[in-house]
């Protein structure tokens, strides 16, 4: 295969074109040699009209809280019109199962009526292994630092857009997260790597983390467990979140 | 920050929530040291109902093929009912613009009536500037070669799941692609990375190329600009093309 | 800082140098920011005349074969002269403790009398963790395949060079091996890479590899334990080892 | 091939072994397939007594300084003793050549009489591509922040291990240097990377840099050519180099 790629020539087109041809067709040698069967992809039937996808463990689906839990027990958050929304002053809820490689989705949403602003607006956060923090704030014309607005990887990563809908309306993220692994000795084997798209819109693009989300300081490393639980955070605002579902990778 | 991971003590869980309140909280130092201000991601209005973001570049909304040429100029597809439909026998056609790293997303369709098998059924391919294909099959209840099935890097990467809708339905393909960059040298400087997440289920997690696509033999990169087109494959099936648009990463 | 990369104006040269002296001097801010003193790396002897680092482990320093066993036990191999040489068909020998990430530093001299050709000259192999072969072999004015040369990472990577002295002659590889990790459930959480140095030429440059060296088919990964032992290889010529030491990283 | 890693069963390490035997004797399959013949490695013929590699661009011998520039035309260093050493004051030296990858051997000495301490003792710099600096200084018994003492990638990377020899004694660097590449849009491509080897010892594995060396504040990419000259910086201290040569990768 001898492309050409001096765009400018009219020649080029032709040639690209016919490369791809000759990709599927005429070359020497036996097509079979770079086949590969096994192993056969497990079937994942997808879901309909934003549904989880078949092999999804369903972590919220607007009916009960039974697969989280909060700092005294029962996960203390409100319950209603099939979303959970931050009760302030009850803390964190996580998720009873823990997880490490993961595909997650989750819908949340910033209260309709804006109060406060900068950080102070609709606050929230989705801590993965309960450590590394994937912002929620209401960003909707709120201006905050960059590396802590909403989908910023929390002071490590400034999104690459900010894709914010209106305050009182559903957003989505759809994460990629690739957890850190340790060597036995306690060090740090491979970092954790976080992918985000929000409202369809690429804003994290697999970046590396340097360690668990920090307020103050610079973030490190230190070796936990393979699997932990997801983190909801009580930031004091009333955030909404709906329609959660994780894929274990 | 302290956490404790020996998670079947009781203890634990208040001790990871706790953390939670001190990583916004209570450590000591000045919080802003950590802040980041610049630069200020630029703001993309997300669509809304399948609709493209503010930033996207629209290559396919249905109503022309003004965007694409074909080997002889026009681009010689069958355009219908909102859908864009391989001719079979006219040829690929490919954009007019030439593109790097981007996030794409694409919707295809295999035929409804179900004709000939493995590689032979609803066969066609997305070529990644020209060269890089993600392959698009029907692989509802149709085995083939799992690097060659829908959603595989066309002989290079198995898909992490079948999640393929039966034919003659839409089925969507979010794509990150990170372009291959190569030294003044012609050497291989980074190579192409490609994420894919197919009716919602990731299938590629930022897998690396080894060189465009082969149907014969063992991929090799060789030096190409840092654009090419984007390349939709004539495989003789008439697959059908919607909604596609693209965003410059 | 500005540099001004127009390498062909003569202004250059003096903006780089004197962007050094910004660069240590006279930028705002506390240079005291980003200061880092902790940890402080523990002191290492270097060696003098070719010895071993002070924290190095000596597997082998030419007076006995004690951290070595072969299949029956002892390890059957010649010892003389302060090498270490492959006796024929006793088999592989392999150091008694296991290891993960390492610096390795080995010497190894094929034999004089130049006997055979391609792979049946001066064959013996150094089999980190006892799977991811760092090929030994006569390769000086003899060809064999690139990828089984010597320096090369078996059947998977061509070294960057045949930096090969004559056969009888002494030759050192300077080896950092970055061991894979799997996860629990057996996949694959970060390749093996290796990086070579022979005879004080970089040839192989942090390569990844696909899996375990294998004389037939594609290699593939298989869970295994963080540490295993470092094997070489008895392919039924007499290569002499000598001066190996390794350093866990 | 089927390993057993049950390392505390005796059966371990027979199964090992004879693992080895089957990776190069009998499975099933054509063993030609995987053969690899071109490219064949260029012959490089290594150097004797600490001398460069047939392939390498020597920056310095001992003999002059022709390599060599400083701010007004002519290197002004003192040339004495087979040894090249900083005239404080004069300003720092860049080679003529410019390089991007590298390996590069270098040898460098602090002055036998101490004077100062902290930053104040010894202190120089190799500034690959003039930008990204390993830190030259007098670590021996000499404290000073970890991320700036000797072998440290200055202000980003602690080196792995403090292997300074006394002050007046010689001391190696070993280097493999990937450059950052940058997209034509000025935006990052893949980041440098460094690997430093000091006096035998690996200090730095293959660390990914943030940007340029900064003396005060957090360091940044900015696009630059993809060659660019080395530089040694005049810290105002007698340190002196030798033994100077790279390879271009």
């Amino acid at each position: 295969m001898k492309p050409n790629y001096q765009f400018k020539k009219p020649a080029f087109f032709i040639v690209l074109l016919s490369t791809l041809s000759i990709v599927k067709g005429q070359e020497k040698g036996d097509p079979k040699l770079t086949e590969v069967w096994e192993p056969e992809p497990k079937v994942v039937t997808p879901g309909v009209n934003n549904d989880p996808p078949s092999d999804a463990i369903v972590l919220f689906d607007g009916s009960s809280l039974k697969d989280w839990k909060g700092k005294d027990g029962k996960a203390p958050w409100v319950l209603e019109g099939g979303a959970m929304t931050v009760k302030p002053q009850t803390g964190a809820i996580q998720t009873k199962r823990a997880f490490g490689d993961v595909q997650l989705h989750i819908e949340w949403r910033t209260p309709a009526k804006i109060e406060g602003e900068g950080q102070g607006r609709g606050n929230s956060g989705i801590f993965l292994q309960g450590l590394y923090e994937v912002q929620v704030l209401d960003s909707y014309e709120n201006r905050t630092y960059a590396n802590g607005q909403a989908g910023s990887i929390y002071k490590q990563h400034i999104p690459l857009a900010n894709a914010c809908r209106p305050p009182g309306e559903w957003q989505t993220y759809d994460i990629i997260y690739q957890a850190p692994l340790f060597k036995s000795d306690g060090s740090l084997g491979r970092p954790a790597r976080v992918t985000v798209i929000h409202n369809g819109v690429l804003i994290q693009n697999s970046v590396e983390l340097e360690g668990p989300s920090l307020y103050i300081g610079r973030p490190k490393y230190k070796a936990h467990a393979e699997k932990l639980p997801l983190v909801l955070q009580d930031h004091n605002n009333p955030v909404s979140y709906r329609n959660i579902w994780i894929r274990e990778l």
